[in-house]
């Protein structure tokens, strides 16, 4: 069976965690990473979402943190800091900094963000769950979220990094744009894995700024509505609010309905949701949308709570499929 | 009084530190530092006697090695080899990648490295020694030594990084070359600092890879002849050897003789020459090349000698004002 997941980072990580343990080895998998939260900091380009899936597959990841290494340390940092460099807000650990020093030397030698990426993860992959998927970017163009907010009062333009990282999205949203987002295209291999997918699933990440620009890369869309394959998703809000991260805040900003329906409603792609057991209520409003939609228990609590959600992932798209 | 020192790393940092012993907050010192031993290292522009002079100076350095930063740690460059980057060999600390960091951004930004020089001094500047000097560039172009070598039976072109740092002058020495020196031009401030010196001293740093090219970088050796201030140099050799560093096996390889007086002699713009107390019998031999040497002791052991030979050296100059 291929699978291809639209992932962001740490839900959609986790989950293909349990759809490893869900599946077999003969089962390939194809994770598209959004990349629209990648950005320049002290001159490195740094892939957050790419790099906890790296991350977390190949047995790199914190996992008291869910991002960055395990026994990071945090000196260039402070150095920085102690420099005075604006964007010293930034986390960048000392072991992750040399992942964005390779990738930053082969995309200024002129390699593309698809070769960078399996460059970096043909170090975690051997012996890891890593070595059982084939990690994409979304696209090698260059797409960056920022948000329009007020800070100090005064209107404020900032990446999303800097709302997620410094203010701790605590400043309020007014637009989300997508920039670059428009003249950018699939990266190689993600049409040609749509186009050869059994399922494609949509894991627990953000909708607005994980899954919602994957979509939105040209192309990428009409892929997955041309595609025979059933697209499933797992709603990332449970009970009227998303599971972890800033969701809450986006969608408040941006005036969307906070709940699982309106969250899968809106991504327009969708042939089955699941929702948590807390949502049912909302499993008619999904139907009479046109979504199949299933309340099961979505909480990725442990390894078995989350290989059983990719069972239920996998189960509701078979059932889509004999449909 | 205006000193103008033209200064390697780790023998040339020591030197100035017993030089602004030796003085007071109303001279000015300028120290004129070589880059050819600069490297692209990852992406990132490596100055390593820039470097060494400023944390030395600045009470940033790590005082055992000689070099790079107090509390070190090495996680970015374990990182790095497990990469399997092929100049992983080069041990980055992650303290000292800040420093390249903002260097090679502001690099990047379109700034010459003087002014990234000065920022990155601006930080260590308040309250240590490196207030009371002006550090400077030799030459903005970039300058990299390169070793004409034999590495496993192969005739090989190498950067003396990969000389030292990687073979530890463990491999023959065929030829130096400075590339990119004749089409440089000495940095902003450079000359105009030799044309205001009262003394310009060469401490002991390496003459071939470190005061060697200060003095190729076009014009510099033309001014240091028609300035009116007197030229005053610290022998790097004593007893017929480098005090530290590859000096040695620079010179058996250019067939140059391992000499206080020969090293002296060649550089072609001293006024005095200060030799050990060991190297007494070469000063005939440099007086009758018109250079006046003096036999002190030469060991820079603690502070209280390294004041003193900077004493020595400021007393030879102004002899030669007299003379």
């Amino acid at each position: 069976m291929n699978i291809v997941v639209l992932s962001g980072g740490v839900g959609g990580s986790r989950f293909i965690r349990g759809l490893l343990a869900a599946t077999t080895p003969d089962d390939q998998v194809t994770v598209v990473a959004n990349t629209a939260d990648d950005i320049w900091l002290f001159g490195l380009r740094v892939c957050p979402d790419l790099d906890t899936v790296m991350y977390t597959l190949g047995a790199g990841i914190d996992t008291e943190r869910g991002w960055g290494r395990t026994d990071e340390t945090w000196n260039a940092k402070a150095e920085l800091g102690a420099y005075d460099v604006p964007e010293a807000w930034f986390g960048l650990g000392d072991r992750d900094l040399a992942t964005h020093l390779v990738r930053t030397e082969m995309l200024r030698s002129g390699a593309g963000l698809a070769a960078a990426t399996e460059r970096l993860c043909a170090r975690w992959a051997p012996g890891t769950d890593l070595e059982r998927i084939r990690l994409l970017p979304m696209t090698e163009d260059e797409v960056e979220t920022w948000i329009s907010t007020t800070v100090d009062d005064a209107p404020a333009e900032i990446h999303f990094q800097e709302f997620w990282i410094r203010h701790h999205a605590g400043v309020p949203v007014h637009a989300v744009t997508q920039r670059g987002i428009e003249s950018s295209s699939p990266a190689p291999g993600v049409l040609q894995a749509i186009a050869d997918a059994d399922v494609i699933v949509l894991p627990p990440s953000n909708p607005i700024v994980s899954v919602g620009p994957i979509l939105d890369v040209p192309g990428i869309r009409d892929a997955l509505r041309s595609s025979d394959a059933p697209v499933v998703g797992v709603s990332p809000v449970i009970g009227g609010g998303a599971v972890r991260g800033m969701a809450d805040q986006l969608l408040a900003g941006l005036g969307i309905e906070n709940s699982a329906a309106a969250v899968g409603l809106r991504h327009g792609v969708l042939d089955g949701w699941l929702l948590d057991t807390a949502d049912a209520h909302h499993v008619a409003q999904l139907e009479a949308g046109g979504v199949t939609a299933r309340a099961v228990p979505l909480w990725m609590s442990d390894d078995a709570t989350t290989r059983q959600l990719a069972v239920d992932t996998l189960a509701l798209a078979a059932e889509l499929c004999r449909g």
